[in-house]
This record gives structure tokens, sequence and C-alpha cells, in this order.
């Protein structure tokens, strides 16, 4: 409880000085109160001022100078605010943009990009030693348990594992509560055919990841988009409106670090979500791959941890922490468990494979999987900032950018006059990839919006932003 | 050309030897004419003779006593034809089957029963130890590239392999037309979504394997059972007259030792049926899972062999010789490959694992895997072979079974008034597992029948078998 409590006063702290710098009573390149004079002025810890500050530096905020002090950063950054809030129309509609994609992610095999369009993990990132180290004694030291045939929910020691992991972010499943599968992505594809049918409509957040869209495409679902903060989520207000006029069959959210919105439904507000829908006894999933991927002090919760009615659907993998080949995934599908278990059964006809999540399970157990979460985190922080902070040095007025406090992607709104496809393509002809805004939207919501993966920050990431930032310019003035 | 002319010549001779002896020319402890005589007689070889009896022995009609000759079965054989032609209804029907098969599914796991249910490999008769030993080197001597993102179609030397062994059962096919799946059933699955839709028609086999009547039902597709002949397969003239009648959408068939039945269609009639679909311009998915597993001499031909206009999907695994829980199979979809490929990136978001790929690459590339099939065959050549002499042995008169020329599993049609479920329980309580009839149809064709896995033959499963021919006996007797 303690350590709640001071994460939300550190939060608060912070929020507010983040009003304060952006309506600009602390102006740019200007000094912070000390941490000591802050402490005593709010009358909290010293480390809790501490975190305060380390949340504003993630934001891209404010920056430390050695011997002297925190400054605001640079003026530029208050020509980048937000995104603005989405604000899709109100009916439902089929989804199609599959050329788009495949184009897309034709670009990320071609080895002469610089790659800031696909999301992938850095792969500089993963713990390839430790996990091939583990795989090699695995197989030298089993026998036939490697290769017997196995069934879903998959292997119990990695569900023991994931269920004791499961009370950090607020819940207390059972290993009988998971089925394990392909990936995140199949988890959430079998928890929504678990729960649609050709035809139905999905509430989901806008932009929302392209690979969940195409679930939507394949099963013929309609998508009915909810307007969505790049800080806070998905609208309730919103939301309960479509709910009240359409015949919504679930609603699908990523609560933590949305790809590519980069916003975090608040713990509080996630209740609020889940107690919406159990009065309309709609199923959520939730989508909550990247939520290890924390810039915060704490674990954010999940809905899951809210859930009293089993609606609701958690979906999650080892793909962005881990290694995205070993193609592990789970699901707690609540009281759904049953027919996902069923449906991966008759989808993949048995368990995904053994020595993934025999190897998942042993690194899980052996204790290695939260220090290597802490090393990660701190270079995705300081990656996404840089990220951040490069944006606005090079892009032109009127880009506005996201400062997300997790994961590793960052979305740009560009001038209204810029066409991301336009970019798009000139970007790829000067040998840097992006994801257009295109594909985040089966209405077409962000022509004018790029997602960025910020997971590796080297001199020719820098340097490519640069580029990218002239073509936006050049982009803006030829409309001119 | 050579060796496939003296094929069909063998089994002409096999073919007609075995029309006398069911019509009582050759009666029951008789000796068949010596090699020498036959091989003047019919003005062949010694060694094309020599096959055509090997191919009566493995049929269970002749036994060969040493120094003496080969003589004709002992008279209870006579009382076991095999199975009638399947006769299903005309209509497609929905399908729904998932509580007996869960039921099914969980038996397996009961390690203190006979397992003679589900189709399981034999543990001992895969390559378990190679495997290990390769999965070991290549996690010790890889890097990154055993965890870097991987997009369908799949590893590109996995697919060289695969690609290179399609001579030996009459294709071309190339690395590019290959997609690799998370084992056979995802690639049905991914065939039958790529040229389905939700309420269509598709036209299978039957009886048909469970798993897949279960891909039908949960993508809402109806089955259209056409009459199968255990021996050569579907008939022609029903499928035809159903495409007639009916609009089918595609066309799925087991085309070399149907699993549960044990046909094979001929190669001549694979390239009617595909000729025939052709004239319609429908899809043929053609499952090969057990193409490998053949007691005959050579390798059996697939439909996509005689594929001219792309519309053959032939869908294969790893899993019943090499391991089920690796998790490796692949089609190679001909014209619908890219909306396959297109499907797998959506279900699973990825490609199949890496290192299960890799590893099977390196079995495949290494030379163990043509030694390995060559044993395996023999052993379940034997094991299918007394797997139908024990039931000839044991069960009642009024008994029909299978003579399969591959795969492991044997088809048992009961007296009619003997019904499986309730063989299927007695047996349960005495310690058995078997597979009824049941979960084969959609629309319960087989309530007489029951599937046996004939993959392992030890001392219990003779025992188990002559448990179960009292416990048939009994349900005639109280019947009568």
């Amino acid at each position: 409880m303690k350590s709640k409590t001071s994460q939300l006063i550190y939060e608060q702290i912070a929020n507010r000085l983040t009003e304060l710098i952006e309506r600009g009573t602390y102006r740019p390149g200007q000094r912070l109160p000390s941490v000591r004079q802050m402490s005593r002025r709010q009358a909290v810890s010293i480390s809790t001022v501490l975190q305060a500050y380390r949340l504003l530096e993630s934001r891209g905020l404010i920056e430390a100078r050695p011997q002297s002090g925190y400054y605001v950063c640079a003026p530029s950054r208050n020509s980048l605010p937000e995104p603005e809030i989405s604000s899709p129309g109100p009916d439902p509609c089929r989804v199609s943009l599959q050329e788009l994609i495949l184009m897309v992610l034709r670009d990320t095999l071609n080895p002469n990009l610089a790659h800031l369009g696909a999301a992938l993990p850095n792969i500089e990132l993963l713990p390839v030693e430790r996990i091939n180290r583990i795989m090699a004694a695995l197989s030298r030291q089993s026998g036939r348990e490697l290769h017997e045939y196995q069934f879903p929910p998959g292997l119990e020691s990695l569900r023991i594992e994931i269920a004791r992991r499961s009370a950090m972010y607020g819940c207390s499943l059972s290993p009988n509560d998971i089925v394990i599968t392909s990936g995140g992505n199949e988890a959430i594809d079998l928890c929504l055919r678990a729960v649609c049918w050709p035809g139905d409509i999905v509430a989901i957040e806008t932009p929302m990841y392209f690979g969940t869209l195409q679930a939507l495409e394949t099963h013929g679902l309609r998508a009915l988009e909810i307007p969505t903060h790049p800080r806070d989520g998905i609208s309730l207000e919103a939301l309960q409106f479509a709910i009240e006029h359409n015949p919504v069959k679930a609603v699908l959210v990523i609560s933590n670090f949305n790809n590519p919105l980069g916003s975090s439904i608040p713990d509080e507000k996630k209740k609020e979500l889940v107690q919406l829908l159990e009065r309309y006894d709609i199923p959520l999933i939730e989508n909550d791959v990247s939520g290890e991927i924390y810039f915060t002090q704490e674990r954010p919760t999940v809905c899951k941890a809210f859930d009293r009615k089993g609606l609701v659907m958690l979906c999650s993998s080892f793909s962005k922490d881990i290694s995205p080949a070993l193609r592990v995934g789970w699901t707690a599908a609540g009281k759904f468990k049953s027919q996902v278990e069923w449906l991966k059964f008759t989808s993949t006809g048995a368990a995904t494979a053994t020595l993934p999540q025999a190897t998942i399970a042993e690194f899980l157990k052996s204790g290695g999987y939260d220090a290597h979460l802490r090393r990660i985190r701190r270079e995705y922080a300081r990656n996404v900032s840089l990220m951040s902070q490069t944006v606005m040095r090079y892009f032109p007025e009127g880009t506005r950018v996201t400062r997300p406090m997790g994961g590793f992607v960052v979305w740009v709104q560009l001038p209204d006059t810029v066409d991301s496809l336009e970019l798009y393509k000139r970007a790829l002809a000067g040998g840097i990839a992006i994801t257009p805004g295109y594909v985040f939207s089966p209405t077409n919501q962000f022509p004018h919006f790029i997602r960025l993966n910020a997971a590796e920050w080297t001199y020719a990431t820098e340097r490519a932003l640069e580029k990218l930032g002239e073509m936006v310019k050049e982009l803006t003035e030829s409309a001119a």
C-alpha cells in the first residue's frame, strides 16, 4: 500500500508541473526548484521529488544539468504538443488495409533501410545469449518429454510462472486460468473468435495496432472506433454512447502503452471501464503486450485486476521483451477460457511448440527476467525520450508528438497539409522506413500521422529523423 | 518411369490375388503358387512377384512360412471383410461434436489407460535423441538469428528442403510455393479460411479426421459428406453429383491413408479428381500428413502433382514422423498462397517459431530423414498388420476391419447391434481408450465403428484388444 500511495503522489506532482510548464508558468530554459526546496514545499520525501523529476525527464519536459539542477527543455517543445484526441465517425465499418500493410511489412525485410517502421523490439535488448543457453541445456538434458503431443492450455510450468507474476499487476491468476498461444496476436485472434461471429461489432481504441485490425477484417467483424486520448486512452463517455446505440459484441483496448498511440488507461479508469462493461455484459479484450515496458516506478495494473464477472480477456506475450521468434503468448480469458482453449485446439491442433514454452518457463523461474526487464526499461525510456526530442528538433511547426510512459513507439501528428502516404513514399526512396497513419484506422482517421519505432537509438536513427524532418518541411512548403 | 510401371504391375497382381482369395478361389490354409511359378505364369520378374506377395502379407491375407512358401491366412479372415463404402445423406450440415471430442482428448492425458484412442505417433519411433542434439547444437552455435522477428512464409532453409523432397511424390514445388504453419492442422485451417466464408459448403471424404470437422464447425462452414471407399477413397461419381446439386466452395480429402478410414486415392484417380475440380473451378484442400508412412514400395503421389491451375492446396506436417511438439507443418496452396500467407500473419502474427523450423531443416538437410522413415515404415506396417490380425482373432463375426497401406490407424466396423459410444464407455471403465465412430461424421454416419491407433504394439496392446473383443461379444449377445 505504501509504495502505491507514494507513486500516486509523485505522479501528481509531475502532472502538476507538466501543466505549469505547458501553460508557461515555468518557461523553457528556466530552472525548476531544487529537489530539496520542492521536498519542503510539497511536504514529501526527497525520493518522491526525484521520481517526479525523472518522470518529467522521460516526458522530455525537463533536463538535468550536472552540478546545477533541473531545467525546462528547449523552446521548440512548446510547438510540439501531444496529438489531439482521436475523433472517428460514429458508425461501425468493415476493415480493408491488406495491400498497404503488406507493403509496410515488406520494408521490414529490406536490410538497406533505416527501420523506423515496424514496431520490432531492439534485438540488442533481448536476452539472446541467455535464452540460447537455456534452449541448449534443455535440449541436451531432455528426452522425449520435449516431443510428446501437447494439448491446450499449454505447459503447466509456464502457466505457473505467468500466474505467479500476475500479482505484480493486480491480478491473482491461477495456472488454470491461462491458455498459452502462439504469440500475443493469436491470443487476441482466439479471444475475438470466442465471443464474436462474422458481422458483429467490436468497439476499439483508435488508432489501433494494424495486426488487430487485420484480425477483425479476416473474421468479417466490424470495427467501431472510439475516440482515444494520447495520454489516458479510450473515452468512456464515447464508449458508453457507442454501446447504447450499437449492438457492440466486444470491446478491445491496449490498456498500457497503446501501439501506436502510447496511451495508458489510468488505474482508476480501468476499473470504471470494467464496471461499465459489466453493466452491459460485454466482454473486454485487453491487450497488455507492452505492459512490462513501463518507464514509471511501478508496473501499471491491468483491467483484468478489476474483473469480477470473468468478462475480461487479458492477452499478453513474451515477444517484446524476451524473443519474438519463440512465439509464446498467452491469454487469461475469464469465463471464455474453455472456448478459447477449444479454438486453439481446432486452429493449430495442439499446444504451442514445447521447447519455446519450456525455455521461457525456465527463464522466468531462474530469476533473470526482472533484472533483464529493469535494464530494457531504462534503455527504451531513454530511446523514446530521445526520439520525441529529436522529432521536436527537426520537424516543422504544427507537428505534434506523443510522450509515452512505456513501450517503444512514438506517434507523430504532422501538419495537416502533409499526407503520410506521400511522406512514406519519399522516405522509402530516401532509405527510411516509417509506418503511415493510414494502417491504424479502418476509416482512415490518421492520414497526417506516422508511427516511429524508437526501440533502437543510433547515430543513423538521428540522421534519419533529420532527413525525415526535411521531407516534412518540403511537403509543408510545397502545399503552401 | 520404369519403377512406376513395375509398381503398377505388382499392385495389379496383388489386387487380382486379393479378389481370388476373397472369392474363395484360394482358400485359407492353401499354398499360393511359388514365387518362381508365379513369375513365369505372369511373365514378370521375381522381384515384382515378391512385392505383390509382400503387399498381400501386409494386407493380412497371406503369410510366409519359412522353407515352405506363402499360405492364405486363417479362416476367420473371411469373416472380417473391409468396411462398406460410406453412404451419407445428400445434404450439407453444420458440425457439432465438441463435447465428445473433448472427452476423447482428455482420455489421452490419462496415464492409466491402454491408448488405442488418439492417433498419436509412437514416441519410440520418433528421432528424439537426434532432434534434441540438433536443437542443442543450433542453440549453442546461433546468435540473434534465432530471435529475430520472422514473417510468413517461414524459414527459407526449411522451404528449400521441403521443395527438394516434393519431387518424390510427383511435384516440383519451389521454396516460394510453400508457407510454413504451426502443424498440419493450422495449414488446413488457413486453407479453409482462404477459400471459404461462413455458411459455405465444403465437400469432404467421410469418415473424416475430427480435427478437420472441428475447423469446419468453428468457421461456420457446412460439411457435405461424400461416400468414400475404404480402399480408394472419395467417390468421384458422388462428388460430381454433389457439385452439380450444391454450391460447393471447396473439396477436402486425405489423399493418402485417410484418418480414420485408411483409404488412399490411386494415382490415376487423383488425376481424375483434379481434372473434375478444374472443370468446376473448385479448390481442393489435400491433407497428406501421413503420406510418408507408406507400406508399399514407393511413395504415393499427391493430387497436387496433377495440379495445372493452382487449385490444389497441399497440406502436410512433420508431426507424425519427426515430432508433434515442434509444431511444424506447411502448405503449398497454389494460387491461394498469398491469401494463406496473409491469414497466417493475421492469426498468429508472425511465422512459426524459428528454432523448430531450423531444427527440422537441419534434420532434412543432413540426410538422416530417409533412413529414419524407412525404419518407421517397417514398424508401422508390422503394427498395423498385427492390429488387423488381432482384431480378426478376438472380435466376433460381423466385424469388418480396414487393411490400410500406410499410416497407423485401423478402422473397425462392429456388428450393427453394437453402439460404439456404449463400447467406448465400457472400454474406458476397463482401462482402454478407443475413439468412437461418432466423432468422424457430422451426421453420425458411423455409430457402429471405432478407430484404433496401431502406432504402438506391445503385449498390453494385444491384451487390450482381447478384452475389447470380449466386450463387443457381450454387447452383441445382450442385443440378441
